[in-house]
């Protein structure tokens, strides 16, 4: 084969060549990632989308001169020859490590001007720079790297949806404005002055559309719009989620769809960010009501993978030598026992900094009793003497040489505490299993709550839930007792959705808004479009919608969302590289029929 | 298994029973298709996402009564028995037509109100009605199945751009102004009073930066939007693209990559609209030449099902006893010819029709000549001599009962003409190719052309696109002979995309530019975004991106967009289901800090 004959570019690419290659002339395109000259021969590390491979460019080769000119990230396309490394220079950490190419000529397809930040390397950079020249920051490892996680989990998520029979479907990004209208983005009409169009904060009506027009199983990766402050977990702007919507089922069909999905794809990548034992929860997962998840966890997002639980222990303090605890009893009033096993050994100030800490997040504190060799320790046990000790030991089942928090108060915030504490105890202790990806639901959410500053009855979550019961529990039972067909996945502690069976019958819905003061008025007035629609045939119907940059940011183990999205903004909600949101021209806001209303500048 | 054992919606869907299922006692759930009273006994086919299931209900049923009070596309659950259709009755257009359900009893989920639109039935509506009960359009049979094919060409273009190896990324949609700003869609700024963001017209700069990025094979099914007024093949507000892009690519890769792509879907798909012996372009598609394309089918879009091809017959006229040609083509002008192949027994009308037709379309006339048994007729022959036309015909390729049409006079509109005249010569001929897709690149498009309006030269298309010969060829040639490397894909007369490799290096694009009059700073103040992130290290690199909905509607047989659309917008923007564009509170314009300008009422 002649070298003409080659294409103009490239043979292989960056990450192909192997010792089976040698000898073989290659034309290799890519960045020049490093150089280093050693001895007046050049090695240059040639970086493209798949990987890298070492030119080594001798003195008289004709690429030498302009290998050593060229800035690193210019962009070469390289011809030579592959040859074997020596022995001792074999790089096993590198698919390519085993070969090198030696250059013979080089042309420049693109050269690099001096780099606002490195390509290479791992260090930090300030996050207006990286997002700046978010070009160049893609260029790095560990994002390029996220990024391919990112496409690679959506596009694995989209897979198993259809292999769950569901359907893919585009539903309008232009769209109305919801009855609040808080936190919508708004789009002028040109067409019609003086109205708008809002970017959806989530496809949720079109979905329920799309089951009233009988499509049966709706799935999309979703763009959702919503003019929030920035969060770590949630970009600014726009985000997505694995939205879909199922008719005519139960809620524990909703949870024998998506639960295949998701531990599928967990499966799939869990050993992306570390190498590990990984687990990832086989389907069925576990089941939680929200209020044993409120007493067990302290909140409703448990994070499995820590083992400890918390126990109601308040029948143990009604009658209690510990007098504080025997009056937060008295009061109506909880405790509740976070167990700190194994502890025999800790100071005294592992009891104290707990306590400390808890007085810093604004709690009363952080109770304790402390045990070694079965001797009870601190000033609750000895309130509350032996006897007492060891008969809440035995109930809750702990042992000779673990030691036992404790908060009480009003239960909401007992329970809170409790839920906080568990965490930091199971984080201090090394309790928190590593390399695991623990699911479960949360379900049997209230309908309604008591609201103590409006002194009435509200909806709990979400009004267009399905009441567990329907008419008839709405019709007869106390609403503060009635439960929703409403549930959460959560995974290591975070929540990746809520969904329900929606509520798809007027009649219940009325009702339902009655019980929290709404007249049928305000209900048409405000829900018109779905009420109507559920007019004229209405399938039932649920689903979720769990985020999909919350799943890729715990696969990817990267605490901000800004490691797992392409072009990000900022904190601020800026697009720092394609200098988003700018003025726009008068021309443009006049055909739009609009003006600027600026505040007075303070 | 008991009765209380089944699913409490359904056993089966509504396609799936058939006779080995007679004697099973199954749940149905469904919308009432039609209901039939014959004699007493009431024949109702259910329906659902997957089929229809004809149920039989007695008059002693318990579910009689109530099935007869019910209006169609109410939502029911049916308990009842399989049985077979007696062999008179069994419909075999039906999958399930072999059985029939009788039922014992129902469960009502959604009594449907009196409908504004029938869902069984072909009956046409006007468009406001259907698109504003678009939830129930949509049950209709042919919009069921059109929506569902674009699902499926959606997804089968996704699977197969990934076995192509290419990696869908999101580009972000709040984004920024294009350089001109015109039909973009604004978005106010809430925390940047006075700035805006703007929607993409598409991901182009995006798509370009992730190649500098280093990715190596983008697409994605990408959003769009355009603030222009509708057409049949586009909806108002937003539309999608398959759109992609590969680095380290010429042309003929990147037309490598897509066509299986293409040619894989319209494969999949193409019996879907009808049935027929279905013929799709096999890879590789044919190029042609932009030039090449003017002369031979007028235009730059041929629709290749049609066989006739027009030729240029100026030389033929030079010198003719036929004066208005000889003048015509001595000022320079052309004479194009456009057969009529097996006109002998086509009346005169059959021309003369044709000719008013070109003059109704505002053109001079259309001349032509007739021949039957190798007789010629019509005063072009009579004055042009027989000779002269047998050199003619016999030049073309004609027999002895061939026709001919002549569109002469400058050329860019007798080029016009003549590609008018072939289509509608083609079509009443009966000669369009029916049952196929046939696909072409147009290549070669020239990167200049002369702006008589301006006195000036001009881009012709993309300013972005690599010129043919790069810098030497803009420093060395004449500016109107250089052609770009720029592409359009067509399929049976329509423009699927346009695409290019791009210009990746600033100093042929400066130089581009300048030939068409920018200066240096006027490029750098429009264009620095692009060619700031090429100084920084940019591969050559090209892509396309054929237009989803366009795909859809050929393989769909549909000409108006919003039969395979979802939830389209009517042809003034508007969305008559959800109400949108619509009034916002005086709130949000004030937190938006913008407020209405609008026009003086006329």
């Amino acid at each position: 084969m002649t070298e003409t004959a080659l294409h103009p570019y490239r043979t292989h690419h960056c990450a192909a060549l192997r010792v089976s290659d040698v000898g073989t002339p290659v034309r290799l395109s890519g960045w020049i990632h490093r150089k280093r000259d050693h001895g007046g021969v050049l090695f240059v590390d040639l970086r493209d989308h798949h990987g890298l491979t070492q030119l080594v460019v001798g003195p008289s080769s004709p690429a030498f001169a302009v290998l050593e000119r060229l800035r690193v990230e210019s962009v070469v396309t390289v011809d030579g020859e592959v040859v074997a490394r020596e022995a001792g220079t074999v790089n096993a950490n590198l698919p390519t490590g085993a070969i090198e190419v030696r250059a013979r000529g080089v042309s420049v397809q693109s050269e690099a001007a001096e780099l606002p930040l490195p390509v290479a390397g791992e260090a930090e950079y300030p996050e207006e720079i990286r997002l700046k020249y978010r070009f160049l920051d893609l260029r790095r490892e560990r994002l390029h790297r996220n990024i391919m996680l990112r496409s690679g989990v959506i596009a694995s998520l989209r897979r198993r949806m259809i292999e769950q029979g569901f359907t893919e479907f585009q539903t309008p990004i232009l769209t109305a404005s919801s009855p609040e209208g808080a936190r919508d983005y708004l789009v002028p009409s040109r067409v019609h002055p003086g109205k708008f169009y809002a970017l959806p904060q989530a496809p949720q009506m079109f979905k329920q559309l799309l089951m009233v027009a009988g499509f049966d199983r709706y799935f999309q990766i979703a763009p959702c719009f919503r003019d929030e402050d920035a969060r770590a977990d949630r970009s600014p702007g726009e985000f997505y989620q694995l939205d879909f919507e199922m008719s005519f089922v139960t809620q524990d069909d909703v949870f024998a769809a998506i639960e295949p999905v998701l531990a599928g794809v967990f499966e799939e990548f869990a050993g992306f960010a570390r190498e590990a034992p990984w687990g990832v929860t086989k389907p069925p997962f576990p089941r939680i009501p929200f209020a044993e998840s409120m007493l067990r966890y302290g909140n409703d997002k448990p994070d499995l993978r820590n083992p400890l639980i918390i126990s109601d222990v308040s029948a143990h303090f009604a009658q209690s030598g510990f007098g504080l605890f025997e009056r937060i009893v008295a009061g109506g009033g909880v405790v509740r026992a976070i167990p700190a096993p194994g502890t025999a050994a800790m100071s005294r100030k592992f009891f104290d900094d707990m306590n400390e800490w808890a007085r810093g997040e604004g709690h009363a504190g952080l109770g304790y009793v402390t045990r070694k060799g079965g001797e009870f320790g601190g000033p609750i046990a000895k309130n509350h003497g032996e006897a007492g000790m060891v008969a809440l030991y035995d109930a809750l089942g702990l042992g000779p040489d673990d030691g036992c928090f404790f908060a009480a108060g009003k239960e909401a915030a007992a329970a809170k505490l409790a839920g906080h504490a568990r965490t930091r105890v199971g984080e201090q202790l090394g309790l928190i299993a590593q390399g695991e990806f623990r699911f479960c639901w949360i379900v049997d959410f209230p309908m309604f709550e008591y609201d103590e500053e409006a002194k009435k009855i509200d909806f709990s979550h979400n009004p267009f839930s399905m009441p567990q019961g329907e008419l008839a529990a709405l019709e007869n039972e106390d609403p503060l007792s009635i439960k929703a067909y409403q549930y959460d996945i959560v995974c290591n502690g975070v929540e990746l959705s809520s969904g329900a069976i929606r509520n798809h019958r007027p009649e219940i819905m009325y009702k339902a808004f009655e019980i929290a003061g709404y007249t049928r008025d305000q209900v048409d007035a405000n829900f018109s479009g779905m009420i109507n629609a559920f007019k004229y045939g209405a399938p039932p119907h649920g689903g979720s919608a769990p985020g999909v940059d919350r799943i890729v940011m715990l696969l990817a183990d990267e605490p901000n969302i800004r490691e797992v999205v392409l072009f990000p903004m900022n904190q601020k909600a800026e697009d720092l590289m394609m200098n988003a949101p700018a003025p726009v021209s008068d021309r443009q806001l006049r055909d739009l029929s609009i003006r600027l209303n600026l505040p007075a500048k303070g």
